[in-house]
């Protein structure tokens, strides 16, 4: 497997390195990027995944999430993976709800989306594989986070493998997409209208039926412009019914950008340090 | 307005006395313990007032909680009042949970209650005038929080005064009496068979009515043996459809017991120092 250094840069003591690769899951060239504390020249260190929500690439959380002051002190690697294959003969649509910057983390099986859009395959198997092969992480000891659109994937995938992600949190996630209009258009479109396929991707009803066995933690902004769409009401009520372990924490004032995630990332990172450890 | 002092015990730099006064509200003696932290030699301190639990008295939190090595160390008062009216001459039930010990923070309308089951102006209106009449606490820096039965006490008490009651937390509240064996039979007996009359006195139904104007804690053993009682989900529902600033915490592994409050009444009581400030 051909890794190319697109970047590295010295960041808290650590490298803040951003990396293309072929993958053989969507079919295209995909950027990630993979921070390394300093805690790295002594060995393996535990990894959090972060992934973005709809419109960003690895990008937007590398630059202005904050995450590496902390994750240095708290000795855990980042990986910020893109959110969609992206390219020329990669299907797309005017929306930006839709297509490239907005995979959903699903496997796609329908067309025009079909051919690319496997950003679950490419999240959960081929990326860990590569990063664990080529970077100092511990695959014994991954956790998974991240925001909005992301955070959905966050919840998801780990509750589908918690085996594999030992620890799991999410900022302003989209909490019940079956029954939003950041879901339904999605879940529909990649996955087609019969909406039992929808059932697993959906954090409020994959609470309900299985949870997940560690702890979770879910931050969400009051005053966040899409508390509509996102539906933390659902999630919270079946997190508090299943009795998961957890803390849902609604935060007063806070919106929907990277402002409210830089504010509690370093909450997060230790929350899945100290759960990695 | 006499006040007998019934102890005083040095404790972490400062007192933990008992206390005990004929009540207006109650119509009967009332005992209560206060504890003034080391600060209080400097002048008037924040006050934090801690609800009980069915069958408790004064006591149980007094000495079982911990409260007050953190008080101590966040410089603030608190105060255990007594669950209900006590004595003979007083109505009573043979089951635990109603009469004496059960008072549920209602002033009851119904016979054989009404006479002296009246909590709630003793616990919002009588006390808090008394204990800032004669102990060196700031009327206009107020929490309050409590444990079950005393959760419930708590939070409909601040949802209904949030002027008086600048934060609020709570211990595995009884979070929705009025659709609970927890509620339905104390509700019934002191305040009629008219529901109407019951509205106020639940916090999930206040959550959804007004909710409060600032955060709200609640911490909630997952391993409680009495959740189907307390229903945290129909308040975790509530708090995040209105998007509630607060924190709603699942604590894995915890009962009902105080060593749940023990182990998180430190976060609480820091959680009102920093609003009481």
């Amino acid at each position: 497997m051909t890794l190319e250094t697109v970047s590295e840069n010295r960041s808290f003591g650590g490298i803040q390195g951003v990396y293309r690769h072929k993958s053989q899951a969507t079919g295209t060239d995909m950027t990630f990027a993979v921070y390394l504390p300093p805690d790295t020249q002594a060995g393996k260190v535990p990894v959090l995944w972060y992934l973005s929500g709809l419109t960003c690439t690895h990008e937007n959380a590398m630059t202005k999430a904050g995450a590496q002051q902390f994750a240095a002190e708290a000795g855990i690697a980042l990986v910020f993976p893109d959110t969609s294959p992206r390219g020329e003969g990669v299907a797309d649509d005017d929306a930006y709800d839709l297509g490239q910057g907005a995979g959903f983390y699903v496997n796609a099986t329908q067309n025009p989306w079909s051919p690319h859009f496997r950003m679950w395959d490419y999240i959960v198997e081929e990326l860990p594989a590569l990063v664990c092969d080529n970077f100092p992480v511990d695959a014994q000891a991954q956790g998974i986070t991240g925001h909005s659109m992301g955070g959905h994937g966050a919840l998801t995938i780990a509750m589908t493998h918690p085996d594999r992600y030992r620890s799991v949190s999410a900022f302003a996630p989209i909490a019940n997409p079956t029954e939003s209009d950041w879901g339904r258009k999605q879940l529909g479109a990649y996955l087609g209208e019969d909406r039992a396929a929808w059932q697993a991707h959906d954090s409020t009803l994959l609470m309900a039926e299985r949870g997940y066995p560690g702890e979770v933690l879910i931050d969400q902004g009051a005053s966040d412009q899409f508390l509509d769409l996102l539906k933390p009401e659902t999630l919270a009520q079946a997190m508090m019914a299943r009795r998961q372990p957890g803390w849902f924490r609604m935060q007063p004032g806070y919106d929907h950008s990277y402002f409210f995630v830089n504010s509690f990332i370093g909450d997060h990172v230790f929350w899945h340090a100290e759960r990695l450890a």
